[in-house]
């Protein structure tokens, strides 16, 4: 993160930059973007007091904020970085995911139309012992509208995107 | 908000600091809780960089956290302040806010039973010129599973939320 | 059904008659459309075994079936009678309608964009003894995109609307 | 449709009387049940002009119906016959399906708690000159509350639905 070199060269990003790079609010909440295709958009986020409801547990809010946005990343590649405008979010809670856990999130597009698209978010609370095992946390349903011009003013609001994607 | 006299009385919460203690995921997104109670929950957003998606407009998952959090909030205070769990969140997002843009939201009860409640959540954009002018920027539905046992180790859940509610 | 004349003019056609020229699958499950509008779509329906699930109350899906139609009504009136098209359908089922009960419902746009349109539709129990009385039996929204062509073969998708419609 | 024997006993119920035995309003807007499991509803559906809306495709009020119809009958039989109650749907229309279509219809659980059932139902038009090739029509969900006691005067709710299903 600081340069350790004589050399002029700065560090790579790490994926926490890259993160906010992309979104600043899926970055404040905690979650850390792994991977970003038209097809896949995943990565992680560990469950602290700043993601929790006060009975401490996972916020669904924050669930709900953490599908928004990858949904939003996705369709946002799919579209060939066209601005895209989330219309509708549903997410089902289906188990709770305590502090200290680890989250993994996925999302995937169901239906990648011209003028609409929808992804689905899978929230998984993964096993300590075993990586494999993931539990359901939530499921969500984004619904987007894509086909928008990009307005002068927001022209460079892909350029994180198009540097840190696998396109 | 810092203290201004020599006398040892600390100095009453902001509403901020208050917000904060209700609910950390909604204060980190900058919503500010102006009143609560089992038959409202309301309160304002500045829309700032941290709140906002790459097009520099209101992120939607940053209001689907502030309705699920808002709802939550007021069904927790329904139920007599037992445990609630949100089960199913969904929200239309329909007209843009942009960074400066104050935000107003309330949360209402729908239908309040011993088991399921449902509240409505809407956030509007305040014309700054007539506050008394608001335009629908997103409207949600959350619906919550009540009657919980509060678990031992979140026996003080409810406590801020008490302490700050008009009950 | 209306009385009969000597003169050759047919009957004016009944509110049934209406409501299945301008909805099938609606008149199919009973309901009967009372009011039609760019602002307001309504009628009522009485519970009856073909609109019941097996426990004899009123079936989740066609209350969302009567959500999804007068919503798409509405819709179809307020976009000018240009080709609309439901994109998502939430409902909250909230109170059990029995067998005989009969159900009001109505439906008014939330919000009618160029591209989008919202609706929310409510469907009400009333009371037998005092109309006024209405408690919630369910409460959707419909999100419907709008301004598309309407197809050569479904040019006379809106005449039954025109025809019977308050414009 | 079973061939007659000259014995008096009569002939099997056809698969469209064993759906109207289970679920009328199912029945009525024209789908077929055709396999019950705790694991897995499914069956088809003919689009004809009954389950159409004006503009004659697929009106979406019936996809609605049949999700919350195929869920419905799922969750009450891997709840164990107890009663079972739709709470919320949620459902996205991707791609209308056509007069003549054939559609195929699957619900499957996505979460079975004690308290709370989610379960996923995909609607999906099937290629005529290839059955194996299906495109999505829409996609479901629906949230259910379980664990109810059966009320007396439906303790034969489950009757048909036990003579008809694989458990």
């Amino acid at each position: 993160m600081a340069p350790q070199s004589s050399q002029s060269q700065p560090p790579p990003p790490s994926p926490e930059d890259k993160t906010g790079a992309i979104d600043a609010p899926l970055h404040a909440v905690g979650f850390v973007i792994e991977e970003v295709t038209p097809q896949k958009v995943c990565g992680h986020l560990r469950v602290t007091e700043r993601s929790c409801q006060p009975f401490k547990v996972l916020h669904g809010g924050v669930s709900a904020l953490v599908s928004e946005a990858l949904a939003s990343i996705g369709a946002h590649l799919a579209s060939g970085l066209q601005r895209v405008a989330g219309i509708h979010l549903s997410i089902n809670h289906m188990k709770r995911a305590e502090l200290g856990d680890l989250i993994y999130g996925e999302a995937v597009p169901i239906s990648v139309g011209k003028t609409i698209q929808v992804w689905e978010v899978r929230l998984s609370k993964i096993d300590p012992s075993n990586s494999d095992i993931k539990s359901l946390v939530s499921s969500a349903r984004v619904t987007l509208l894509c086909n928008m011009p990009v307005p002068q003013h927001a022209k460079d609001a892909g350029e994180a995107l198009k540097k840190y994607a696998k396109l």
